[in-house]
Formats: structure tokens, C-alpha cells, sequence
């Protein structure tokens, strides 16, 4: 929890985005409830509008992301299960070993053989052969997905990947959690509505305190049984709150903005063919996170922090977010201070790789 | 979750209180940040000044006390550990057995016998007989109080009373964990500072979002250590979020507040008092919820509804609690309505109370 | 595991006794089978043979009465359900919080209101209101009983009281499990069939390695469905076991001599009747137990220990078990040696017990 | 639980070897008492010759193989904690979820680039990067091996091997845990002790039900601390037992036959040469355990069961393991059996194998 320096461009996530003016009118004047034993009237606005844009038949408003994935795997999972999902997403790699300690599943890290960020279908299915369920065999039953793939440089799978995917895991009699915690992003970047990316799913959660900007909250989205038994597993966790709409009244006004969210990828190509022209081992942004191979991850992030630019680890890489808080001319000094102030061919020559941006 | 009905009076419970004008404005103009990879600065602020109120080392936000509760067992308790807890506390009969499924928590509930909502000092010791530890017997390591006692109607324990519980476990090796939900209504209804409820406590939980009408928010103290600890904890539950300064904010009004909680404990009385009158058998309430024992807890409940006045059902009673969002008159109105549409034999005929109020 | 001085009168409990000739002779010629993968013939034999005996459907052999015990609890238990059981029955006493841990259960200890180790139907029912099934609602879903209670001196529970028992457990919606460690004390104590003690149970669990002499085993019995569903759990916990038709063998010869039993409550009876006469406290055994309240536990197992008598520490009581590899002239002798050893005065005279022997 | 056929050859593990004479001899004469409260003296000595064999300070009885791994897993593990396993080690693919849902770990399926059955030292060193410790990021805690690796046909690690697989945990920080349960296979085939496939691990489990004949056992060893944290486990699960010391018995005997297993391992060899001369893909065995890749396992399977040969299925492979309950002349008839009925070139033509055998 270091502090990043005043006056930094902070590209570490666009989780560090801030609601804006009209996020905190819209909280100012929202109306509220003890959403514990009654309902709280702007939760359950957000939760409907977001299980329309998701095509889903409720939500489920959560504190974070990572409680809406813990919730989804507590309900679809039973003692020991294995779940599928592909390796480094964020459930796997970012939430503590919930997944294993608190839903009690045994995680099946998949290749990334079908595009970045996810398995093929072929892979699902040989994951899973269709053998007898005798008392002491493991039993697998769910796949996870997660669109965009955070750890694959936010990487996008289409309406019909996602479909082959889902066929595949219907055919094995699994259950299908989305990660969308970005799904956003993968919308706009296809230019599909969010809920051609949800094709089949069993559960799905979106984040809107990453690129929307919005303060604390995701929801969960699932049919009407999954949704009461995940109200139930959310109080136990303690996500259960009282006056949340103060908080999904800035949630509301986020939704407004996932257009606008075409910007942050833009920001993020401008990034990528920049670093690539200084030399950078560079990913092609699909939404708006670029990956960087460098020959240490600590020493790169202290060089440009000593320039004012924070950026992030990620599977062994160096991670640069954009987002609604960096503008485009921020984009533009961040390569500036980097030209003037890391030598071009160090990355290159030091590990050989080939350009990729 | 059925909607109370427009226009009725509701005495369920304190966490019906709504943000008023100022708290929301506060929330307008909080500074925030993402807390999860920095500091959010108001919720640095709000654990601060509540460490210090408490005097406790430090502080860490919390989206609800059920989760503060949980993670503050979590961290104290080991795998099937033994803890005592007075009979009825939110821990054991709230909080959907979060104790046992995710701390993984023997609970031994134990008797009043040391006054409302409390074991006596005697009653701890004898219950964790200083015999050896041999590897195959279950150990007990976990002392739970709660003040005020919400099932006890608002019990209050005062210092002395306190000094000694801890006291009995510190003689018993154990740890102590105080579930303050309503520690500020303890505090004022004994005239001290809410210091001088927490000696020799390992953890306390406190709520914002109660009797002083902040929405979403509790915060947990303890030592720097077991902050710590919880820390992690309230991350793979999912209780990590972004820029939650917004709530923060709300609560760091509610902490101006305190004192005015000494209204609420005024209409507890004039309700009590005003029942009584009409036949009711009640408590002398000490903060600010009034216990009514009546024949049918499902049948007064209804008849009070169709009256417009809510009220709730704790351990095989009546519950009313006031708060700021009902003022002195509504009370009024309360004991009128009552007065009129309930017939005041009633209860007392039936089964023949003593009248305690 | 301190080991028992060589010659000690060894009455700490009937866990003691050992495999005799018989049990041994059938062992060397049993017929196995790797019972995780096939059927092991002997268990099989055992596990249909102690399910008739008790008039359930199907059996599932145990390495201990602990697992069958926890694999029970595992099976009726969803997260955090809350579950009724006697206070101090050897689930909540003795299995080192498993029930919370691993079943992930909430225990409600019941007062022994309705008889010795046993609530009153009332209690059950009281403990169960019959209130609406809100989300945020703790659910109550079994009844545990224990017969004969271990900690209430081996007390008998009569079939006509363990069927209003189970009716109350019945109007609750309740489940019920019975830890039946030493039902077959029970059933020859009130010389009734082990069958006519398990009305309406969901589950019972029978131990081989108490007063009948076998070596490791247990028996767990309900229905089909249910032992399907326990042979899964016994196989995650490592229960499943190869070859286990040696130990099965011996547990079959075990059932011949569930009458001979009775021998073991007559020195029981002569144990408490002569420690009477000598001045102590004592229960009236009903089965195979001796309870003496004692001034100070601790010291007078030293005491006794000191003559060459092993006794054990239970709820606070000394406690003596009479079984088949301690004489009827073996207790003779442990009167004759309290009797020079023990002062007689000094219980009573200390803490003033009415004689109940 | 389909009962083999009678008559048939078995291979379908040497799990079904049955005790013979002089175990049944030992069992018959064995000094036991009760090992919850005492210590069974020939289960002592089977815990203290087997810690002795594997030089480890100390041993512990299990009533099987999954027990002993999932109580080491349970003390190695905390909440949440990662651990890396080679791909289809018996704990990840073959314990029902155990290591998650009991232990709470979270699996890190390793490639086996090290050679079959295990990854290499930097795979596991890539797997662990020395980077910060932040409260919000997965702990990784623990290296499990095992050796030999079942589902690569019985790999053995070579003492070289495994000491560079040890250094490489320590590197970062892990503890070792070996899943021996078929270690007295990789010693004989090694001509090694098996205290030098040990060197440096934390814990090991040792199986006596497999190869060895022995019923119903096996030990888990480690150093005085860990064996005294994982008795206390052990009694949570249910695996404390009285008298077990009839089973230690045939441990003992079954002891004096690790060098025996060399004839295992002759008998697999003949039988894969054999295969392989009849145009099959089988491994070259190290060990007891032949594995054919086939169109089809589950078709093959029956084909073999029709001609009276039991085999089973691993890892997408045929899988034959040889035991002392079937001589060389058995191999030789089941080569009979197989060239007589199932024509040669099916396997091969079919899906194009190059002959390894």
C-alpha cells in the first residue's frame, strides 16, 4: 500500500479511477434503502438495467468483483469440485485461493490453445472425458471464463468463440461462470452489446469500479434461483449492506459511459505502437491494457516510477492500464519521459525479442 | 423482503436509517482512492479517529459488520477451536452460521446468568476447566461479547462488568473479540467513552450504519498485527474496495453524532413507558430497543402493520428500536395508534405477565 | 498417551478392551477384498448384519465411530446449518469441533431437560419456531442424539421417549442423526432389540471397538441413498480401505456377544453400590458407567492411580467403565483398595453430597 | 463396485493383494491397546521401523494412503495457500478435491518437463518468482512429488533428481511433501535405500496395502513437531483407532518384502515386451505398472475383461499393474489370452503409434 507519488501518471490499473462530479450528484440525491430486509430502490435498478445489458434474468449487487466470483463458485460448486478456467485468470491468480478455500474447488489451470486468453473448445472437452462417475472419481463441473483476460493483455473473445466454448462445456455437463469483470470492454471492442458475450452462461460478473469509474460495486448475474441462493451466500460473506444506493446511483451514471470506453483503447494503441517504435516487446491492445517483456519486471517498474510513470506486474510482464483518469496527451508524455528517459535498446538487446506492436 | 408500507412508522430497526443531507454532501466532495492497491485517504481518516475512540491500535473498514465479525473470527479461531458467547448474540444467531462454515468455530452459547446478555465471570471460567491439553481435546480460545445485547433489548455492560469478563479469559488463556454493532449506545447510555468498553479487548467491531445513520460501512480494530491478518482476510471475502472513501466520509459524520443517540434512548423509554401503561409487559430498555413478550410474536407483528407501525421479531419477542429517522412525536403516534386498535388486556390476560416496564 | 502402569485395573474406559481368541481366529481366515475398488466380502457381511440389527436399510463400515460421526453430519449439513444435540454429547465434547471445521455446522447444545442426556420434545420444538424461512435466516436441519450418553453416566434413552424425540425433530423439519457408540448398552440395559431404538432415524452410528471387544471399527446405517452419499465423503476423508474384512471378521464375532453386555452393567451396578457404602457421590449405572463427583477431579485420579485403579475425567465427574476384560472379582478389588486408600469421609465431608448410590 | 469376474488374471492394481499366511499369522499373535488414550505398542514399532527406513525422525499410522497425504496437506497448508504438483499426481486427480475443499490449498498442476512424472527444478523455481509478499497476493507454500508417479506408469525419481527438486523448493521458500505410497517400488528399482528419495522433504507417506500385501495402512512420517500436529488432525478426520495394532502387524511382515518387489517389477517388464511384441504402445516400465495407449480405453477395457484380464484406466491410458498375487506364468497367460483375442494390429493401425515398448 505505498502511496504513489503526487503528479504521477498512474497506469497500474483503472481500478484507480475516480467517480466524477456527476457520479457524486447522482449519489448525493439517491435514494435508499436497508437493503438487508427490505430492497434498497437504486440497487435494484442497477441490478435490473445491468442483468437487460447482460441478458441475464437478475443480478446481484456485490462489494467487489472478487466477492461476486467467490459467491458465483460457492453456489455452482460443491465439496471438491474441479472447475476448469483458463491459467492466470483473476480467479486463479488474484483472489487468494478462495476458490479452493472458501468454494472448496480444485482448479484445473486450461492452456491458452484456443487465443489468448482462453482454452479451446477441443481442450475442454478432452479436460473432461465422458467416463463413468464412480463414488471415487473427482467430479468436474464448471468452467470458468474471464472477458476480457486481464493477464493475456486484455485480450478479447468474440460471440462465437465464447459460444464454442459454452457448447463445449454443455457437452461435458458443465456449468459456465463468466469473469467480465472487463466485459466492457470486450463489447466495445467488438462493438457487440454486452450480452452477445454472454451466450449461455450460468453466471456472469461485471465491474464498475474499473474503466466506468464508478466507487466500490459489481454485480452478478444469473437466473432467479442462482441469484437467491447467491443473496443468501452474499450475506454470510458479509456483503450484505444497508443504503447501497448511494453506491449504485454512481454505478447507474457509469453505465451511461461504456462507450466512451473506446477511448481507453485508443489511449492504449497510441501506448503500444509508441513503446514498439522505441523498441518495446509490446502486445497489440485489443481493449486497453498493454503487456511489456522486459528483462526484470522490478527494475523496469522502479525505472519508470523515477519518471513519474506507475505500471503494474502481471504474469511475469510489465502492465500498463489505461483509463478515463489519463488522457490522451498523458499518454503522449508518458512516452515522451520514457524516450528521454530509458535507453531504447535496453529491453531489446538484453532478451532479443521480436517487435510485436 | 417485503416493502414496508408508504407512510407506516418504522421501529424494525436502527439499520433503516437513511444518509441525511450533510452525510451525503460529505460524500460529494470525499477524497478517495483505490484502497485495495493504496490508501483511500477518508477511509484512512475514518479507521484513524475510530482506532482512537476505541483505543485500539488501528482500524480497518469493513462493508458490514457480519463481515467484521467473520473476519475477526477467522483470524483468532483455528480449525474446529471452541468459543463462548453469550446465548442469542448476533454472532451465533445472525450471521447464517458464518462461525462454523467459514471460521470454523465450536460456539458454546452461554447463559445470563452474569446479568442481560452476559455470562457471569464465573460462569467463563467454569466453562474452560484449566485441565491439560492433550492432543485429542477440543480447545477453547475465544471469548464473544456484544454491547449493548441486541436480543437482551439493548443490554448494556458496564466497564466493571467488562473489566472482569476479560479478565475470567485472560485467566483462561482466551482471546477476547467485543461485537460492538451498538458499542456507541452502550457508551452513552453509561455516560463514558467508548474507550472504557474495549479494555483488554484483541478485536472490536463497530457499525456506521445503525442508530447513527451513516449507510454501508463498520470498522474493526484491534493490534497492528491482527489488522493485518484481517486485512487479507476481508480480501479473499471480497470486502477490499475502491475508492470507498465515499462511504468513509458519511462516517466520519456519523462519528459527530454520538451523543444524539441519548434521543433515541429518551423515545426507547417513552415507548416502554407509554406500553406498559397499556398493559404490555416490556423492558426498562437501557439504549434504544424496547422487548415486548407477547402470545404470537407473527400475530402482533401483523396487527401492528395493519396499525402502519413495524416492528420485528428477536429471540421470541417483540423488538421496536428507535432511531433518528422517528422522532419523539411518532412515538406518540405509536402509543395512539396502539391504544386504539389493539385491545389492552390482550397480552397480560393471555398469558399473565408481571409487568415490567 | 501416557502408557497405563503394568497391573493397573483399567476402567478409563471400554475402548481398552482387546481382540480375544475367537476374534483373532476369525481374523486369520477372513475373506477380503480391496473394498475401495470392489466389495470386501466380510465387510460387506458386517455392514448388511449390523443394518438389519438396527432396521435400517444399508451399512458403511468406519475406521471410528469420529468419522462415522463426521461423515453423518458432513451428509445432512449444508454450510452453516445449525443442528440440536445434548450438551455434551461426544460430537460436541470430544470430536475436536469437526462438526463446525469440516461439517461446517452450528451446534445448539440442548439442556438435558427431558431425562438424563436428553432434551424434552419441547425443547426441540421450542428451539425450532416454526418462523418464515427468510434468506438471512439461520436454518436449523437435524437433531443429534447419543444413546446411551456417554457424559451423563451411560444413561438409556427408552423407545418411547426417542420416538417423541424424533416426532418433535419430525414437526421441525429436523433430520435425525443418533450416535449410537454404545447402543447396544442401551438396547440390553431395557432389553429391547438396538432396532426398537432407532425409530425414524436418518442415521445411526453403531462402535465394535467399545464394550464388544473388536478392534477398529465402526458402522454407520440409513439409507441408500445416504450411504451412497457417505461412501463418497468417507473415501475424500480416507476412510476407504483396503482388505478391511480382517477387522469386519472380528466386528461379526463382536455381535455375538452384544448380550454378555449385561455383565458389564452388574459390575457397574456393584462398582457404584460399594463406592456408595465407601461415602462417594456415585450416578445409579444404568449401563456400563460410574460417575463420582469428586472435589477435585485431577487429584483424585492421581489418588487412584496411586492404588492401581485407571479412571478417567468427564464433564467435569470421575468416571469409571466397566467392560469385558475387567473382572467382576477385578472390581471387588478396586473396592478393596479405595476402601484402605481412600479416606471415605473426605468426598463427602468436603463438598457435602447427598449419597445417591 | 463391480465384483471381478472369478477366475480372472487382475491387473488392475496391487491394491487387491491380498495378506497372506504369515501376516494373518502376525495379526493373530499381535500385542495391541488402545491408541487414542495409550499407544498400541506393534503400531509403535511399525511407525518407528518405518521412520527409521525413511530417515525421518518420526511416524504416524493412517488407515490409508489419501488420509496420510490430505492430514500433511492440512498442517503444510494454510487457508488459501497455493501448491504445485506435478500434472495426475494421486492428490490432485485422484483424492476427490480433498487438498481444496479439507485443506484448502490451491493446485498448481506442473508440466512433466523434468522427466515423466515430475517437473524440472526451474520449472518449479519460474513457478514461484521471487517477487513481494503483499497482503492482497496468493501464497505459494508447498512442493508435493511423488514417487513413483502412478500415472506416468510407475516414473521413478532418481535420488540425483529428486535433491535438485527439493533444492529448487527451498530456493523459494516451499515445504516438500512426497507421496510415497509406491516409494518401496522407486527404492528397489533404484537399488537404493529409501531414506535416499527423502533427502530434505518435510513429510512422506509410505503405503503397506499396495505392493506389499499388507491390509488396511499406511505412515505418514516427518519430524516430531509435524507428527504431533498431524496426530491431532488424524483424530479430527477419524483415523485414531483402538487396537490397531492387528493391522501394524501385517505391516511389519509385509516390511520384510520390499526386496520382493524386484519380482513385480520383472513380471512388468515381461508383460510390456510382450505387448509391445504384439504391436501395442506401452511404456518401457520402471516399476510394477504398464501403460497402452488404445483408440479407446473404456472399448478396451471390456475386450480385455472378456478374455478374463481386469485392467483400469489412468490418465487417458490402459493401465496394468503387476503384484505379488499373480506369478510370472499368469503374465504369460494374459499374453496368451491377448494375442489369441484381440487382433494385433488394431491398436496400431489405428491411430499410428510408434512402438516405445
Amino acid at each position: 500500500m505505498a502511496e504513489p507519488g503526487e503528479g504521477a501518471i498512474d497506469l497500474r490499473s483503472d481500478t484507480v479511477t475516480r467517480p466524477d462530479r456527476a457520479m457524486r450528484a447522482a449519489m448525493e440525491r439517491a435514494e435508499v434503502a436497508d437493503n438487508v430486509i427490505d430492497t434498497d430502490p437504486t440497487m435494484a435498478v442497477l441490478e435490473r438495467r445491468i442483468a437487460v445489458l447482460l441478458g441475464m434474468p437478475a443480478g446481484l449487487w456485490m462489494p467487489s468483483g472478487t466477492m461476486a466470483n467467490l459467491v458465483a463458485l460457492m453456489v455452482h460448486l460443491q465439496r471438491g469440485d474441479r472447475f476448469l478456467a483458463p491459467r492466470d485468470v483473476h480467479i486463479l491468480a488474484d483472489e487468494l485461493g478462495g476458490a479452493a478455500w472458501l468454494a472448496g474447488g480444485m482448479p484445473e489451470p486450461m492452456p491458452h490453445d484456443g487465443g489468448p486468453g482462453r482454452p479451446s473448445p477441443s481442450a475442454v472437452r478432452s479436460a473432461c472425458p465422458p467416463t463413468g462417475t464412480a463414488y471415487n472419481e473427482l467430479r468436474t463441473t464448471l468452467l470458468c471464463l474471464e472477458n476480457t483476460h486481464n493477464a493475456a493483455g486484455g485480450a478479447v473473445t468474440s460471440p462465437d468463440e465464447h459460444e464454442r466454448l459454452v457448447m463445449a462445456a454443455r457437452d461435458r455437463g458443465l456449468l459456465v461462470h463468466l469473469d467480465g469483470a472487463r466485459l466492457w470492454n470486450a463489447a466495445v471492442a467488438l462493438g457487440v452489446a454486452p450480452s452477445a458475450l454472454t451466450t449461455g452462461v450460468d453466471s456472469v460478473q461485471v465491474c464498475l469500479s474499473k474503466g466506468l469509474g464508478a466507487p466500490v460495486g459489481s454485480v452478478l448475474a444469473g437466473n432467479e434461483e442462482f441469484i437467491a441462493a447467491g443473496r443468501r451466500v452474499r450475506q454470510m460473506l458479509g456483503g450484505g449492506v444497508r443504503q447501497g444506493g448511494v453506491l449504485a446511483a454512481a454505478g447507474l451514471v457509469a453505465l451511461d459511459r461504456i462507450d466512451e470506453l473506446v477511448e481507453d483503447h485508443g489511449k492504449a494503441r497510441t501506448l503500444a505502437s509508441g513503446l514498439a517504435r522505441l523498441g518495446w516487446a509490446v502486445n497489440r491492445p485489443e481493449t486497453n491494457i498493454v503487456l511489456a517483456t522486459v528483462p526484470s519486471v522490478p527494475v523496469m517498474l522502479t525505472k519508470l516510477a523515477r519518471l513519474g510513470i506507475l505500471a503494474s506486474e502481471i504474469a511475469g510482464q510489465v502492465r500498463f492500464v489505461t483509463h478515463r483518469d489519463i488522457t490522451h496527451s498523458g499518454i503522449e508524455d508518458v512516452l515522451v519521459r520514457i524516450s528521454a528517459g530509458i535507453a531504447v535498446a535496453e529491453p531489446v538487446e538484453e532478451i532479443g525479442f521480436a517487435l510485436e506492436g
